[in-house]
């Protein structure tokens, strides 16, 4: 694996290799001493050119609990907003001595037109292309879900998914229906027709349009943010219609399993897509999210720079014991 | 101690292990290896609801000089900016992996919420939250009068404190009455009546609204910045009046004992309330404050994550000489 | 060497000095564990009250490569955008724990002002002032033409370079010409008469009007950015005029000398100053230059903070294979 641009470019084996090298890494670095010298010496630059502090973040603290050097470059106040192109940005960053590069983009496909153009050599992690896909998203996604709703396997045959809400402006929806159903998953995704994408059926996910209709089938709800900031019309008559018809209410919880799990990429608008009780409820896996992006993100940095599952347990003082 | 919230919480004995500890980290950073490997592998997230730069570069430094790894988050452009709150940005900073964050918040109290919510399991510094308080500063300007205006005694008995502008504004006067009292010393408040607070009579200090009455019995002048930027309406006629009877001008240094000292919390504005020449006296202390809040705050992170002063004296090759 | 303030300051040893350094360092970072200690414990501030993402990226590079701290300080929503002085903020900083500190600054000579007033003892690195100088870019130019365009050799005689277009808001212009014609150049101003500085002529350098007179003599041909943000005048009638007569397009590459080398300080405005062909050609050498930067302020910061040519090699286990 060189980059990791989309999980449609990932076989199942190396999805297994992600999830167990984010497993063992979460498990080394759980005592005091909580870093690896592994990556010291590597420069990792965040190459972000659209503000997304939580993702940017994860991928610092992770980067630095494998003790590389992290520089952040963002678009705005630089270069880019001088008019620089993205070859000319790209290369420079590279000439400056990254050795990864983790890019935001708005426009789709742009972390892969930088794996794949020639213009540099440095590897890539998409961290967000447009509305394209988030695969580092969906894999702490797959993580969360092995470790909580399925008992830590990885073989999700007979696990229901709903996705629920904005899958119009969602890259996160994107990445995990490919990701999940990959894994044997079922997928639902839930949307008013105005924020359902066309085209959605072919996803490999069933369509509904009533949360109602699915929520007591499913073992994972994952509720997606209501980007108001991405909406340039208006996509539902009021915040209180959609709250009523597609939010995770209170009043819905009792429709879920009881071993069900609540998801969210966050950051959460508390009142629309999902109420304050629901989001702190016993079901809520939202905080495990943020916590295992960060080892997942160790994983995809540790596997993409050469560290293999055999050198993490070596590393460890305390042996292998996953 | 958990937290660093409020002065007030602090007994006597903290505060002079804290004095203590300053001193000896100060002693053992000076020499030509100034890092000490104490808090490797912690992560100290500075969390900024509200820009200062010079704060919080201070406590970025001690904790780089204590080899922790800084992360900071400012909430502009971030999640914050998008709507949410204060506990699902404070929850999911810690699922990040902090160990301890240096709050700034424009909301007196923000803090301890954070604290005492139960949301997080976290340590916390109030680094400054609306009027309310800015205990590290205080802490600070405590450390800055034990070594220079009372010999290093932390008795401060007998010594007369003036707080001399914006007292309205200021959360460094609030934080530094509670702590001086504390420790023995007289402080009068010295204000024009419109930047004086409603009761301020009750916090332990006596009230002037003459500098004059009150410079030449003054051991410790502390000038407070005029706060233009949090100033809605005219609290003063005109800037030359405000100089002319509450700014430390030039004239008024012949008036001040040979002894006393001059402090600032900056950044100055000088010419306002206070004189270039005042500023860069032989009696000024204001970079001494500079640098002992870099000791200061190495002291605050070290004796919250569990560092004691017998092993600042031993990590350091050159013993306990204090 | 205690400061380097401008390239006017050093002697033909010292820019060999600060050359020879720079290769030795490329040299012993260019294996796979790319860190040297060098600079532990050290503290190094990137001052800039001026935007230049590209140049403290370098210097951030640079300086984490030798295991320094490094503060990175912006003017913008710090305590300068609140009226503090220049002399407060640098004395703020240099309390703050900077050993040397790395100036960007709007206002020619600051740089020196700081270095000379006697406010501070930090080692002050000028990294653009104004319109008066970029000695770092120059050093990091020359590194770039000794290596490509004269085979290693740091006499420069015999070489003829031409500098071509906004002479009159830059200060990469003035610092290279100073150092370049020190080595022994010929050096050539090329731009239109609204672009040309009055007393040009008393730099040392030749004076054209003409690009297509010039190219073919030129064994480096120097493209310089048209800073469109600094221009409040129109300086030329029309973006396409200035690129067919003072562009280096794609008919003129046939006139350049076979050996001949492109440079470009960056960010480029391609199809202005340059065509994607030219900057794309063989002949460029825009990316090495940027990778020298990084080498280059790695010998600034070596040299001025105390490091000699002999400890390089000796840091390295490879020797001091030159």
């Amino acid at each position: 694996m060189r980059h990791l641009l989309s999980i449609d470019d990932l076989s199942l084996d190396q999805v297994h290799v992600l999830l167990d090298t984010a497993k063992e890494l979460a498990h080394v670095t759980s005592g005091p001493n909580k870093k690896l010298p592994t990556l010291r010496g590597k420069t990792i630059v965040n190459l972000f050119f659209e503000d997304s502090t939580r993702t940017r973040l994860s991928f610092e603290a992770a980067a630095k609990k494998l003790s590389a050097d992290v520089i952040n470059f963002t678009a705005k106040g630089s270069s880019v907003s001088k008019g620089e192109s993205l070859k000319d940005t790209a290369q420079t960053i590279e000439a400056l001595g990254a050795d990864l590069m983790v890019v935001r983009h708005h426009a789709s496909g742009a972390p892969r037109i930088l794996a794949n153009s020639g213009w540099i050599q440095s590897q890539i992690v998409n961290a967000g292309d447009g509305t394209a896909g988030h695969p580092s998203q969906a894999l702490l996604d797959a993580f969360t879900i092995a470790k909580r709703a399925h008992s830590g396997s990885y073989d999700f045959n007979g696990l229901n998914v709903a996705i629920v809400g904005d899958i119009l402006h969602s890259r996160v929806a994107r990445s995990n229906v490919s990701l999940l159903t990959k894994m044997g998953a079922s997928v639902t995704l839930v949307a008013p027709a105005t924020l359902m994408p066309l085209g959605a059926e072919s996803w490999g996910a069933r369509i509904s349009y009533s949360l109602d209709e699915v929520i007591s089938d499913s073992d994972v709800v994952m509720m997606l943010r209501v980007q108001s900031e991405r909406m340039k019309n208006s996509f539902f008559p009021s915040e209180r219609e959609y709250a009523r018809d597609y939010g995770l209410g209170t009043s819905r919880l009792p429709q879920m399993k009881p071993e069900a799990i609540i998801m969210h990429p966050g950051p959460m608008n508390r009142g629309l897509e999902i109420s304050g009780a629901a989001a702190d409820s016993a079901a809520s896996v939202v905080l495990d999210q943020v916590r295992n992006g960060v080892h997942m993100r160790m994983s995809i940095l540790y596997t993409l720079l050469g560290g293999s599952l055999a050198s993490v347990s070596t590393q460890s003082g305390e042996g292998g014991a996953k």
